[in-house]
């Protein structure tokens, strides 16, 4: 038997809603994905995480391949065990740190050289080591070594297709752990026929999982959303598609739109930690002076324990005091946001009223995020 | 009925252990108090207070006053609505923290003139202004305006000791609300006699509860715990006895032994955010290298929820990485160590074995400090 099954269960025009069976647990998707990038959702516990409804974690192998060590984190029993998160989680392979992160980079068929964004030591990564990687930390979903190209460069968008298909063919070859799901990631830029042409290559290959990589990296949101569209028919119906690094609540609407199922993004964390709310009806600016005496929370409609229990005004006086308390409160206001959003996502699809649902958000959004920003 | 009864549980040679009532709950007595100065235990939420043990929590009148202002938190239902603490809480009177913190400072007999620390901002503080905020603020516990002299300085504490007193019986006129219980305070340095002419006169005053202030600034431990002898027999029984900004394990411990009820300091939350963990055993500096593939909890023995699920690799790691959760989780546990020390304390007192426990303590922290710093 197969540790990993995808069933879809219901359809709303190209919305999706299913669920993805892992070791860890069962995912019901769409789903959004919380980032611990050191192995830790910054400023949150464990135990605040599943009261908010985090159900899957996204962690950065090349962050925990430079400290502490994937081997650390092994003899400790495992990202798991080591971050002490006994629900999914997701590893990605490097690729997109190593391309946006690492000091400088030497790139060949092979692989990568980089130098650490830590302390300018010199690390190599191909395809065999990032899984070799992720094999060590134990996520139950983890990504193929990819090449992330600038998204309006036609010729190294196509070289960087070719080699991103070579070293997934690469990933798959050497992968051993049968309790770990390898995702192959499309690449292609703003390109039509490079996007369509990436899809049927990974789609071809034997992935459980399919992963759109090198968006939300520097296009325009008109672009993005272009993509998926592009994408929807060339992507198999029965495995589940990842949308890398996005994003915010409105992309992520526009994406479950276009068949995206999973979602990654630090976006909620740090704006947390850069004092910004979000809610359905947009972002508020905490800092703002008019709610220094707003007894109001957050968010009237919202269930979390930041807005079940604190005002505007603590918040906002959280944060003149620069107190680390602000980063928390907000963090889990805006993940549980996210969440929940998704859940209401996520019904509205199998209960078939996705498009109304997409609608009554967007006209709510737009229309007060200008009054709150 | 008063709000407020104190009740003597036993006696096991000058260490107390009894009840204190409040409108906000009862507190068991030695207790320690964690620091939120700015309304806020850094680091750390009300729930995560709660299950780590805490009741009585200490807010900084100066801080509060300074920002966001006493009016402000009254607005949003007081200094128990702002920060979401059900229990009890006490404010200080700002006294100690104008000596100490502000800019620069002029005194007479009236009160203190001082400039902000944030903002270079002039104010005024008086006995009749320190009982103001604080019944603005409505902790459960507040205490008399003081003047802190330097330990060593006799002139300046003679007459140091001499404006305490007045300023107490101003603040003590001056209190309106039923509902607080207004603690004077104790100086006169390190000299016996200074002490003990105020300990009498405090104690000759209307006071539910008796402070002792102007210790642990700068004297030695030897001498501090010699004024705590002076001052034993002085002090009323039938009263709970604070003593002010104290403490490590180690001086609650010898000062419960010499009498004393109640405790705050910022050591704890302070020594988390400095990668400082406090065990029975001593202090353990969690960025040692020798840490980093320790898969052992900080304490074996302890049972918070820090030490029940994340192991010393772990921490060190969230150090190195200089992530938020470190200062959170080291602060659960430092909290919550120096809390069930005093629940433990509190039992041996009761049960008449609180020298046995004293001497066991002593033994074993002393051997381990060596060995972990």
């Amino acid at each position: 038997m197969k540790s990993f099954t995808y069933s879809l269960t219901s359809h709303d025009g190209h919305a999706r809603a299913g669920e993805f069976h892992t070791p860890h647990g069962p995912l019901k998707t769409p789903i959004f994905a919380p980032v611990g990038t050191q192995a830790t959702v910054k400023a949150l516990t464990p135990l605040q995480l599943e009261a908010l409804g985090a159900t899957l974690l996204l962690a950065n192998t090349y962050h925990l391949y430079l400290r502490p060590g994937e081997d650390l984190i092994a003899e400790m029993g495992g990202l798991h065990t080591f971050m002490r998160w006994s629900g999914p989680i997701l590893t990605d392979s490097g690729g997109f740190q190593v391309f946006s992160l690492a000091d400088s980079r030497e790139i060949n068929a092979e692989g990568v050289t980089f130098r650490s964004h830590i302390d300018g030591s010199t690390h190599f990564f191909s395809p065999e080591k990032a899984i070799q990687i992720q094999e060590v930390l134990g996520a139950d979903i983890i990504m193929t070594f990819d090449e992330c190209a600038p998204p309006y460069d036609r010729a190294y968008n196509e070289q960087a297709v070719e080699r991103t298909h070579r070293w997934a063919e690469r990933c798959l070859s050497i992968k051993t752990r049968e309790d770990q799901a390898l995702f192959g990631i499309i690449q292609g830029g703003v390109f039509p026929d490079l996007r369509i042409q990436s899809a049927e290559f990974i789609a071809s290959l034997d992935f459980p999982g399919i992963a759109i990589g090198g968006l939300s990296v520097g296009e325009t949101k008109e672009e993005m959303l272009a993509m998926l569209e592009v994408l929807a028919p060339v992507m198999p119906d029965e495995k589940p598609r990842y949308l890398m690094g996005v994003g915010s609540p409105e992309d992520i609407l526009e994406s479950v739109a276009r068949g995206i199922d999973i979602f990654d993004c630090v976006l909620p964390t740090r704006m947390a930690r850069n004092h910004a709310a979000l809610t359905r009806q947009g972002r508020l600016n905490m800092r703002k002076a008019g709610f220094a005496k707003d007894p109001r929370p957050i968010d009237p409609d919202c269930t979390c324990y930041t807005c079940s229990e604190f005002s505007r005004a603590y918040i906002r006086h959280l944060i003149m005091a620069r107190e680390i308390l602000a980063a928390t409160l907000l963090s889990i206001h805006n993940l549980h946001m996210l969440i929940s959003l998704m859940d209401d996502i996520r019904q509205a699809i199998i209960d078939g009223e996705f498009n109304e649902f997409a609608d009554d958000f967007r006209a709510g959004y737009r229309k007060h995020r200008l009054e709150g920003s």
